[in-house]
């Protein structure tokens, strides 16, 4: 017995003998007792100068023999334990173990995903509690962001009464915003976007959101540093003036949507939005990193002119990159899906969805572009192309999951918005808040109202005074701007600064703005707008909105598109040709018969499951019995 | 205008105004310049004796003008910035802000998603083509092992030529293991469990993983210390040695899950396999934490006898505690799905279905229960009772996405043990690693041969002496071993010298006994069972049954039930009677007439749309044409 065994792990030692074979000699020992107490003191006298300007430089120590240094708790397991790594470099490329404490942390991790899914709970009940009284003047968005601040009221009154600390799990990541939060509601907007308004808007999306976040970032981050010069407001250097001024010039998707989806807005005036405020997160991205770039030592040799060309080569780049990267993933997936036959395993098929609409932005991130316009364009092809691809039950799977997920990282990200007044530390400086406000809406107006009466003359489709206003007011700031102010690098009176006004700022545009936009919309609409549908209410909840248009959503995006410039119709044109000609066909599967009867059977079986399943009403009445004698039929 | 505004934000402030006001004075200002190559200095200055026992004490510091100390690289933001906090503490109960270089984190963090996705996106086909090919010999489990061995040999070999670093990206994470790939796992099979086999075998499961596995450590852990003692094996202290014996024998659900589901074997067998495998999970993980406990100096003046009943103690209120914690949730979230009518709002009763299936987990890990009991007993509960309450859309939608984020996560766990060969680095004692195995397989057999023989005579349904060789070789070791393993707080060298026997372990158990399952099972059939269906062939894969029984799956459970001990149809006993007479009435909805129908004309109408969109082959015949009518006029 014993040596079948042997004989057994000696071939799979031997499977993987390139990679074992030069660690197993055992490394020189150095035997530290692993004593919490004694940690610090181990740090100290550790003669580790590691290089810590590049995340990967520092991996390369062998953390065999000093592992007990990490026991410095909290530590996050596998990245940070080789930060303290000594110079016991006996190999590279080899990952450390995990620090000591890690278990511990393990538990508090737990304990903060509780708390943020109690919120979400919480979120949901109370949407519910909106929708069902129907108290629509509530945008969903400020009523979570005011649940969020109550709630940390009330966990800070339990922490100073000493019930508890919540501040970790309270606190706004912008790493978990960035990372876990933003992806899944960019690639939902993209993919239940409505392509034809998109890309018919696309040259003036783009007019707007890169020369018209450029001159609003350059008003804010002018203005701040000239009031901050004249002592009227908080003095801030000029670095410092325009890397506040590029982040808070980007107009946010998350709130602005929120707020517009539901609405019925012209849904060009909705695109025009929409679009702007996805793309030109990338450019105050950009712009917010040059800055600080020109700020380092190593660039400040550059002249104004370099400066300037690398900024705008730097932002094509990016754009382009990051575009073509969720394009061709979007591609590879509708041609993988086309090609390989997942539908009878539903599981792979709806694995696969998942992977493909997360990696594009994981690998955009990863390459420093922007993954929310990888994952954005994503979206946009995989329910061009995809979409089509995929087996009914994959297909529900696939909007429910992302719609759900979406709604979810909202949620969170406005609960954290209210949360955030109280977990972090505040220095507000009135004047300089005051006057940032001011200035975020003149540099709006600079952007809206010129550019728009520029583009006026080469656009069929007018914007109207009304929509310039509309989009002027609908300005509003959230998330990511907080993230991004979150992540400055500048003295830490001066963080807390941006931070408690970027705050400020993005509350205010949410409430007040926000707020203000049903209202502003109805006055608008009564003068001008007569032909809405007598049928449909104006309403304020995007949830509700997807209840109602679940079974419809791909049909009334048709039904919308003849409500306008009916391209589809007579003659196809552009690009929209070639795709309806080549690029359909090719990218996606044509069904047999057989395989369409397979997919409507398949339906049939679920809804006689549930319908078996489910208790009803006692059947009484003949009726009842009636229909479902109707269903069975219907299935066999 | 500008007043208006004034306004509007002095209203706001009030609003907050209990949570502004104490933190509105600026605090006293340190400027550390932040140039990176300081920050190892400014660590080893500061005086730091930081609290390192439990993690939320070292919160308190407000870290306002040191948040450069976390300068160091890779620090993973919230968390970590507290750890290095100086003694400038303010003000408590505040978060601190993310560390500088969090960016340059998120960047990496991407990269390791986008990683980590590939990999299963990869995996994803090659099941499939192990489908397609239908080579049923090797487990999937086993493939992707293997996938992730090659696949860490390649980047071993691009590091080693300087062409990336991935070391960190392919290391398998402890805390993203138990956080995020353990949970979906378990409650999914909790989720599909079969309920009236599970139950009825309650007693037995119990006694195999609760006593069974606590002979099997201490089996384990002596033979492994006195082989130590006789300088036969690799010396280890009592406490290590223990320590290793817990870890290493509990049998691991996901190994076992993914190598028995689709056999067909015994049902009770299987279940008997299955549900020890959950629960002496549990069992492994207290009896690794009190042995590790019963080191420290504080417990050493204990008895022997104190000792052990407080380990008994711990694990029966670990165990009740986190059974009632999960049952609770589940029982809440039946009756929410109850009285708050979500199904108008498909988004809303998702995203409950979502959080409700994490929160047990999350709650009793934070509490330090056993967190995998508490989400199988959710999931238990939740598809007892809250799955009758959900519209036939998100019914479709929650099994699809818990079935495919299971196999996501089992996809990467697997895929990650592979990956470990080469990610870590090794200390091989061969003497150690093949009594590690020997003890293994004996103290599993000192676990199923006696407590089988003891059980017998209180069972009706006997365990056959077939089915006790059965389990004791299915006694798959896993991922929860490794990761446990990588957690041990001891010397490096032990550390090490564990986590590779360890690793070695659960390679030989999956390959070797893993793999030798099905041919054992075919031998044992060959001579036994015939009355397997003649339809149903043995099949290896997991993924392929989910696709099979898409449709099938809760009716399955019903016939399957009539196969053995039809305690449906004539008289229910005990448990099953109240349940079926008041708890399922009581937690479950009745659905009227209309609700019915609604729910069948949503699902009648999504079919039509995916017919609508889907591009079918063109209709040459008539018999086309005259589908297309019927599913037209079914609409109708």
């Amino acid at each position: 017995m014993v040596s079948m065994l042997r004989v057994c792990l000696v071939l799979y030692l031997t499977l993987v003998v390139g990679i074992f074979a030069d660690n197993a000699t055992p490394p020189p020992i150095k035997k530290v007792t692993a004593k919490p107490t004694e940690a610090p003191k181990t740090t100290t006298t550790s003669p580790s100068p590691s290089p810590t300007t590049t995340p990967v430089a520092s991996n390369g120590n062998e953390t065999i023999g000093n592992a007990s240094l990490s026991n410095t708790t909290q530590v996050n397991t596998t990245v940070t334990s080789t930060t303290l790594a000594t110079t016991s470099t006996t190999k590279a490329m080899v990952a450390p173990l995990p620090a000591k404490g890690a278990a511990e942390e393990e538990h508090h991790s737990s304990m903060t995903i509780f708390f943020v899914l109690s919120v979400i709970a919480l979120c949901v009940l109370i949407i519910h509690v909106l929708l069902k009284f129907n108290f629509t003047y509530l945008p969903e968005s400020i009523a979570i962001v005011i649940v969020g601040t109550i709630l940390g009221g009330i966990l800070k009154l339990f922490s100073s009464y000493g019930i508890g600390n919540w501040q970790s799990e309270e606190a706004f990541d912008p790493t978990m915003f960035f990372l876990i939060l933003l992806p899944p509601i960019i690639f939902e907007s993209g993919y239940n976007l409505h392509k034809g308004n998109f890309f018919q808007n696309f040259g003036s999306i783009l007019v707007f959101a890169v020369i018209g976040t450029f001159i609003s970032a350059m008003i804010i981050g002018g203005g701040v540093y000239l009031l901050g010069l004249a002592q009227v407001a908080y003095k801030l250097s000029l670095v410092e003036s325009f890397a506040f001024g590029s982040l808070i010039s980007a107009v946010d998707p998350v709130a602005t949507l929120a707020i517009f989806h539901a609405l019925d807005v012209d849904p060009v005036l909705y695109m025009l939005v929409f679009g702007e405020s996805v793309l030109n997160d990338a450019v105050s991205i950009v712009l917010t990193t040059t800055v600080l770039e020109l700020a380092s030592p190593s660039a400040s040799a550059m002249s104004g002119a370099e400066a300037f060309f690398s900024t705008v080569w730097r932002f094509c780049s990016m754009f382009v990159a990051s575009a073509v990267i969720g394009t061709a993933f979007g591609l590879v997936s509708a041609m993988l899906l086309k090609f390989v036959d997942l539908r009878k395993t539903p599981s792979l098929e709806f694995g696969l969805m998942l992977v493909f609409s997360y990696l594009p932005y994981g690998l955009a991130e990863g390459l420093k572009l922007s993954g929310i316009m990888a994952i954005l364009f994503a979206g946009i092809v995989m329910s061009h192309y995809t979409h089509l691809n995929l087996s009914p039950v994959t297909q529900i799977t696939t909007q429910q999951t992302f719609r759900t997920v979406a709604f979810m990282a909202e949620t969170c990200v406005f609960a954290y918005l209210g949360l955030a007044i109280s977990s972090y530390s505040h220095i507000v400086k009135p004047s300089f808040v005051i006057w940032s406000i001011v200035l975020c809406l003149v540099g709006r107006a600079c952007n809206i109202f010129p550019l728009s009466f520029v583009m006026n003359y080469f656009r069929e489709h007018k914007i109207t005074r009304k929509n310039q206003f509309i989009m002027w007011f609908s300005g509003l700031r959230g998330a990511i701007a907080f993230a991004l102010s979150l992540h400055l690098e500048f003295t830490s009176e001066v963080r807390h600064v941006l931070l408690t006004t970027t705050l400020i700022i993005v509350l205010f545009t949410l409430m007040v703005l926000g707020g203000a936009t049903l209202p502003l919309l109805k006055l608008l609409k009564a003068e001008k707008r007569k032909k809405t549908k007598p049928g449909r209410e104006l309403n304020l909840s995007k949830t509700k909105e997807m209840g109602d248009t679940i079974d419809t959503d791909h049909l009334s995006e048709l039904t919308d598109m003849e409500d306008e410039v009916n391209y589809v119709k007579p003659h196809l044109k552009g690009f929209m040709k070639i795709d309806a000609k080549y690029l359909v066909p090719f990218l996606t599967r044509r069904l047999t018969k057989e395989e369409l009867r397979d997919g409507t059977n398949q339906m049939k079986t679920l809804t006689n499951q549930w319908y078996q399943e489910v208790r009803a009403v006692p059947s009484e009445d003949e009726e009842d019995e009636e229909m479902q004698n109707l269903t069975a039929q219907e299935i066999r």
